[in-house]
């Protein structure tokens, strides 16, 4: 993957950073699995089942972690 | 999704972090399956089924996580 | 869900921060389901099922993270 | 649970530490499954099933973060 | 293995720091599966079925923490 | 378990601390089935199935971050 699309884990705010965190989940998929066709294919179970919703969120609370600990959890 | 919902972290008391973390778990789902009427759907699986209620409580173990180390604890 | 049932992270000792790392772990089930008749339904499931069993202390060891750094690990 | 378990999350070795996240692991079985006959039927699907034997190796590493952190890394 | 293939964490970008995560995740299933022929096996399981590359992505995201922390999360 | 096998968590490099992460994620295994034959016969299980694989890459990343700290990240 060529394409730059991480320069840094700062963000204005909050949400930002939640929806960076999203960001995150996503590209690791696309890293394992690059071909957009199969992952489109794979999109309703991610979306319509129960414990595939879970486990994102699971995903996003961690990279949430990461991304709230470098802006110092947007204190100031 | 371009409302407003997370603007700090900061929450008065511990138990308001905890309910933070909730709703921080929610909107992930909600991210990754904007239709209400899938969600809706889906709901029952959620809360009323074990594993899927185990895997609810861990997500807001992380994110409960993030957001007590953002209020240092609610120590002072 | 209105009353109140957490108001601070920090504790005497090493065990009853663990023990609230349980308490932690239950309500976060609670909010998630809060009809105490589903839940009662589903104890069952969670006590005598291992992998259940296996989810609900990998909860607790998460939470417990949480509780021993606002404790700052019970060190003085 | 009335008796005293957890007095101190301090070890003199990083190999004491390892074995004391062992027992918070199995603590929080017991907390949940109080009942040592339930408890002593579900061992064999504990420790002879490999998903549940990589489910408890997960649950000790988290436990031995925090007990890790807790005895500085003893890094002295 | 006695090859060397890992000398620092840091990275000069969160992007190098992102793909660094990815490589620690794949060669620690490489220690466990040394044999590069049952691992291709198993690569389309990887990559095309949906709870696996979840999995995927929580692994990278444990991962991108410890590298993230190792860098300071490229704050300056 | 009597034998001495883990002294400290401090590393010459991060590849040999991400091997000792290894260490310490079968070790766990061990604890939990002490028997020999019994993990030997699992085996097979755990390195050649996706999950199975995907399951030990992850507990490998929550030690790495224990034994990545403990090492300052291996800055100096």
């Amino acid at each position: 993957m060529t394409d730059t699309w991480l320069t840094t884990l700062i963000t204005d705010t909050p949400q930002a950073g939640f929806e960076l965190a999203i960001t995150l989940s996503r590209r690791a998929v696309k890293y394992t699995q690059p071909d957009a066709a199969v992952r489109e294919r794979l999109r309703p179970i991610y979306s319509e089942d129960a414990n595939a919703l879970m486990a994102a969120s699971q995903i996003v609370a961690i990279n949430f972690q990461t991304i709230a600990a470098a802006n110092d959890y947007w204190r100031k």
